[in-house]
């Protein structure tokens, strides 16, 4: 299950059932739980001064996929995916379920909460603050120095259940509101109130989010997205889901009445 | 001519004259046409429950350089050339040489033409579709999912000859005509027009591409680009390019007199 | 300090002290500086028959991270220092104490000053010129084909001290002043002026620098940034720096009484 050529130093602590693939190597102060799947070409727990001599830590039931690259001092709830060439520094604490797409780079001293999904080559900045549910398209930053270069660091907030579209930047300090969306190629340089659409560089306020239809032919509301999206979350949160747009529902009938 | 710490599954139909370089990993469900080169780290035929099974194929006198990541499951024609560390994912058919360059990420689904060259960092979305010919410049990305995230999934399409430049955002569902070119840092929400020039967040209708005139001391008309550009392409082809070219001009030359 | 699964070509200079990682390749045509670290998964000194032959040259005490690539045939001056799967293409030349960040991409044929940063994921295109204490961060592309595709290859121009922010686009030939700053999230189609700020796509002026107030309390200018950002660069420089701002701090008083 620990492929011959991958190299694993003797510090490092392996939960059972752990899969490691060729040419992979793990470092001394590295934590893996059971069952966990690290593929080939990785570089796993690789050594700071910036790490406070703290363990990296990757939850039970985890899929690290080929040629990733974890810094020691960070940690991950159970069920980390991650996609291929994945960049990680140290010292950013992740719940569970976290995603991180193909070539994305979390530069570190993050907070990232529950079943967050970062798609593919996002760019997380430092100190940046990542709510439960969010989601990341591909390319998009997350900046954090209003004055670049310069010492001040001022991650960006992103709230629960909001959504950031290709291509977007977002400028430092900003905060992105619940259940929001920031379109496709914008540049947000003020906080975004929730339920809100807002878009272009610098972004602006659209519509509000039940303005926006599933194009699917149903007519249904697109956001929030919990009431029609639910791939890949367990399924008494799905239900709960479920169980709070049917009343959203039926209280919106009751206004109308 | 294969590295003897590179990894080759048994199952794996490996053509006459291949060469693998050192480190890499080739599945069992995959066939290398003869004479392609594999570079180093490379990680060739990746298993996926999302291929049903199909077989990876590259074709023959093919180059992929090192650190690159195919899945099972796709079909590339003859003289495939790749940057490094490309990522490809399952079930995209392309056609005759392709240039995939270093770093781009074709997500799986996806058909591909003849003669594509994908610059480096582009990022393909799943299901779209990408004519013969065709141009795609770094960090250019397409889209597929009109209000993310959700079930619906609805590729762009990018006509023959048609150029898109950097960092541009193809969103869901829009056509490029053939022959026409999207200006650099475009966001394009729209359908284009053949043989137009567009640009801008949202893009815009800019001119005719027939507005463009080289910067090479000559003002010939940059568009279409194979009236000048043929590094890399057959003889016989450049050939017919050019006597094309010559028909539209004498044929322009009568309509003035 | 060689990795016994390194693979060093027999031709290759290695320096005194050097240290080289696991599964990392030396080709031929290479000459590394003494106290130079080299991560694992490298593959450094590529042929290409674009190089003229010349032989890769990286500078003493210098540090290579790991999955990074060089071609042959380009030159860096002492203290390069990368981060992870950078690639570097020939023909480049580089001066002291160059920083590269992860993912970032330089194609070739380029010239770059001293003690230049480049951020995560910068495509610099070929034939650019980039001063000395040059900033690009993340996402940042510069462009050389003013209309693509074409035979004509005009880089742009990045003058001393000047700072590119995240995503943006510099166009083919143009040249950006000394110490000014392009805003996140830009385009850049026309020459900045030195000392100015500019923004947008494309991009306006916006200010001119010394309008910039530091975000950190002090109310003191943010650029010219070597007044006050010090990290990385050495004692001496730092002090001419600070002598050269109070000078002008002080020449500004006199004309002001």
């Amino acid at each position: 299950m620990i492929h011959p050529t991958a190299i694993i130093s003797a510090g490092a602590r392996i939960g059972a059932g752990v899969r490691i693939g060729p040419y992979t190597i793990i470092h001394e102060n590295v934590e893996i739980g059971e069952n966990t799947e690290i593929g080939s070409h990785c570089e796993i727990g690789c050594p700071t001064m910036l790490s406070d001599g703290r363990t990296l830590k990757i939850g039970k039931n985890s899929l690290v996929r080929s040629h990733s690259i974890f810094y020691e001092g960070s940690e991950f709830g159970e069920q980390l995916v991650t996609g291929h060439r994945v960049t990680v520094r140290e010292l950013t604490i992740a719940g569970l379920n976290l995603q991180i797409g193909t070539l994305s780079d979390v530069q570190g001293n993050c907070r990232i909460g529950d079943y967050v999904r970062l798609h593919s080559n996002v760019h997380v900045g430092q100190r940046s603050a990542i709510g439960n549910f969010v989601w990341l398209f591909p390319y998009v930053v997350l900046t954090n120095d209003p004055h670049p270069p310069s010492e001040v660091c001022i991650g960006a907030k992103i709230s629960d259940y909001a959504a950031i579209a290709t291509m977007s930047v977002i400028l430092p300090g900003v905060t992105v509101g619940e259940r929001s969306l920031v379109a496709a190629h914008s540049c947000v340089k003020a906080d975004v109130a929730s339920d809100t659409v807002v878009g272009g560089s610098p972004a602006k306020f659209l519509c509000a989010t039940s303005r926006i239809r599933l194009q699917d032919g149903t007519e249904r509301n697109a956001y929030p997205w919990t009431a029609h999206f639910h791939r890949g979350y367990p399924e008494a949160m799905v239900k709960r889901w479920t169980e709070q747009i049917r009343s959203v529902d039926s209280s919106d009938s009751t206004t109308l009445r």
